[in-house]
């Protein structure tokens, strides 16, 4: 292998079979060949031999330099470079803190998402209903139907198949039709969806308090300020809510109208009307996050806000997740007017269309004669399981403060005033209970501290154990 | 039903049985029960009967009127209003248009994934492999199995599975493990999240001139600014690279070195070295879109780029929508160091995770015995194509320049300087051939003009027609 220097450049030059006669190709084979450390030719010297500017030089060194081949020390030379590290050596990816900057808050109160849960420990954090509850064997029959058309393999609209739209709107009554319903891949993208194209960074975005922390991180994903608006056990207060519109000027609001998480309040009719006014009197979208639809468990609570509502400000969003499955990853958007048309063309943008396979296995599903069947059968379980956990909770635990819900997948516990919801929370996780503490769902400072315990995901004798285990919990806490 | 007036309303408030013993409730009895169009009590009558202040009084009625049950006439009184329009009636979503103002353009290139094409035209425009190439035997195989497992129905980690991450990661060599994959539901989506954590509104993103549409309505979504990179027959011109982060201050490029969509071109292997030197001199990202990573049509065009990166700057994306099929919505991120924790906390506010039963379909498949004979058929069956679809247009159509692309599913030829590439496209489409005019790939003004004629989705007799129909529409537009 030739040593390099100035002085034999020229020479080497002519020894070398030159595929590419430039002198930014002489330089990296100088460098390929050569000895770490050994000087380059000079600009000066290239120059004479290639018969070029030295602007076309130095681009060529430049070009060397950044390609980390060569190593230049201004006002001595060009020398050529140690081999790049080899793959396998340190990694060092620090450079990406400085490009990155702050981690942004999006990953609060979903943990039980990212973390799955060891084995010994009691799931009540979770609100998805267990395996034993999610309709098996409706999902793999029409799965199984579903895997053998070749269309479910295909392209589809992002607007998603005509067949399960006209499902979702069927649901909701003869006003409304295939063309108002978006399919999406969940409520949560449905969310995130609107809070990046129904308003702008910066906006805000009014919330319940407490409420859902995956629509709070949502909001904080597409950059929008969470906006508190007061509820009670009769939902969402309209004048608090007319109230934070003047204010804020937001123009969307979210809320639960039913079963609300994590509160468990079902809006009234008097306040579904007043909310609507509302929306019309500020011209506002009312996102309405119809969560748990089919876990009415005390007889059915009304249809959809939407329903009563002609003018498009309600956007519905129909969850599946916790009644079939909560790995189907199909849900509904229903609405009316451009804003659906956006929420269209966002959802394209975002993610082309949501995986035909699962959505023809939807429809599969949602028109099969055991749906109905599955339905109700899982709500009298989830009725039971309440039940349980209420009346264990109350026996063991007399300091607390519940009231069963009539729908939904958990308990919003009240503790006593001293009591600190994430001290307790901690001291359940001690003794393999999984439960939420209050403040994860709240948006302002609330002066009484609550659990929530979801009942969804164990089966009745872990729910006994859980009570108990909350009680000694709560004694422990309150010694 | 009583008619109401100021003046009978205390005998009314006697005789109906009161509920809710408020002012308001009281307005709404009246409301409800009375003639649209007759006189509520007046401020003064109410707060003497009910014997509250003045302010609860308005408050009361600024409730019904925000109902929309009563209307004010400042001055004058206020009147029980006519019940609400009928569902039925014209629905009115007029007042959405101000609130949502002017509509980005998000919806430009990607028109054939929301138009179904009429069966009689030849969809040119389109990149998917036709149904036929799709790996449906495989893929019905593999879904069946996934769906009888209960973990496929369930809840995932945002991250994906694991055992398909390590499949990802396998196919990338040894200094690639489970850890640094994430799985997303297409590379859109995984486009979509780099655009949204890895930049902020109003950056500049680097894009390639021209470009695969589908990156650029990704950037406006995410409010980034496309910002163009020049190319040439060797990919992405690194001078010009280093000269746009430079003046720009862009730390996000994105590209397609193999392959690339439209033009074809292969990254070379100087300018791979040169890409990556350049991403460590400007501290920056490289987005690798290998989004036809199984499609070397005439051998092996080198490894991803990611495996010569041991910083952490390349992101490298894995596709399967073109080598298995477009509705699976499975694919892979793989990246080092804080990004791409980021990036999974993003994808989880964005929408949890991708169907499990998705992931195990891909995982099924990718590790089948089926897999690489099936590639290896795809891209004998892909290159017979391009090679009738650039014979059969040399013939026809000589005033053409075009030149095979060793991989992909699309040729992109240039047309005689005087013609316009939109008039070309139109007068295709009237002869029921689709083809993509070059300019919905450019970020600049192109001196040159295109079209891009893939040949994926059409079998060898459509081809044939579909060039000689090309070559009728040039005659016409040259005319």
């Amino acid at each position: 292998m030739p040593r390099v220097s100035a002085d034999r450049s020229v020479a080497l030059s002519e020894v070398i079979t030159l595929h590419d006669n430039t002198v930014e190709a002489h330089l990296r084979r100088l460098c390929d060949t050569g000895r770490p450390g050994a000087r380059l030719p000079s600009v000066r010297d290239l120059q004479r031999e290639f018969r070029v500017s030295p602007i076309t030089v130095q681009r060529a060194v430049r070009s060397l330099v950044m390609e980390g081949r060569a190593i230049a020390r201004p006002g001595d030379g060009t020398f050529i470079a140690k081999p790049a590290t080899a793959f396998s050596e340190s990694l060092d990816h620090s450079w990406q803190t400085a490009v990155l900057g702050r981690a942004p808050q999006v990953q609060s109160g979903l943990d039980h998402l990212a973390s799955a849960p060891t084995a010994s420990t009691i799931a009540l954090d979770n609100s998805f209903p267990d395996s034993g509850l999610q309709a098996h064997h409706l999902l793999t029959a029409a799965a199984i139907r579903s895997a053998r058309r070749p269309e479910s393999w295909d392209r589809c609209s992002p607007q998603g198949l005509p067949q399960l739209r006209a499902v979702f709107a069927r649901e909701l009554g003869d006003q409304f039709s295939a063309d108002d319903v978006l399919v999406t891949p969940g409520t949560q993208a449905a969310l995130d969806s609107i809070f990046r194209v129904l308003a702008r960074p910066g906006d805000p975005v009014v919330l319940e308090d407490p409420c859902y922390p995956g629509a709070i991180i949502a909001a904080r994903l597409s950059g929008l300020k969470p906006t508190p608006v007061a509820t009670d056990e009769f939902g969402i207060v309209p004048d608090s809510l007319a109230d934070v519109l003047a204010i804020s000027g937001a123009r969307l609001v979210v809320l639960q109208p039913r079963h609300s998480n994590p509160t468990g309040s079902v809006l009234s009719p008097e306040r579904r009307t007043a909310v609507l006014a509302i929306a019309r009197e500020f011209g506002c979208f009312i996102v309405e996050d119809d969560w748990v639809r089919d876990l009415d468990l005390d007889g059915p609570t009304g249809p959809p806000l939407i329903v009563d509502d002609p003018h498009g400000h309600v956007i519905s969003l129909r969850s599946l997740s916790k009644s079939l499955a909560p790995g189907l990853r199909v849900a509904a958007v229903i609405a009316r007017g451009p804003a659906l048309a956006r929420l269209t063309s966002a959802r394209l943008a975002a993610d082309f269309f949501v995986a035909p396979m699962m959505q023809a296995t939807a429809c599969e599903v949602l028109t099969s004669p055991g749906w109905h069947r599955h339905v109700g059968q899982l709500r009298t379980t989830l009725g039971q399981r309440r039940d349980l956990l209420c009346n264990t909770l109350l026996e063991r635990a007399p300091s607390l403060q519940l009231r069963a819900p009539s729908g939904g997948v958990a308990l919003w516990v009240k503790l006593p005033p001293a009591m600190s919801d994430s001290a307790l929370a901690a001291e359940c996780d001690r003794r393999g209970v999984r439960i939420s503490p209050g403040s994860i769902y709240a948006l302002t400072e609330r002066s009484e501290p609550h659990v929530r315990i979801a009942f969804a995901r164990s089966d009745p004798a872990m729910l006994v154990t859980a009570a108990e285990r909350i009680a000694d919990a709560i004694v422990a806490v309150e010694r």
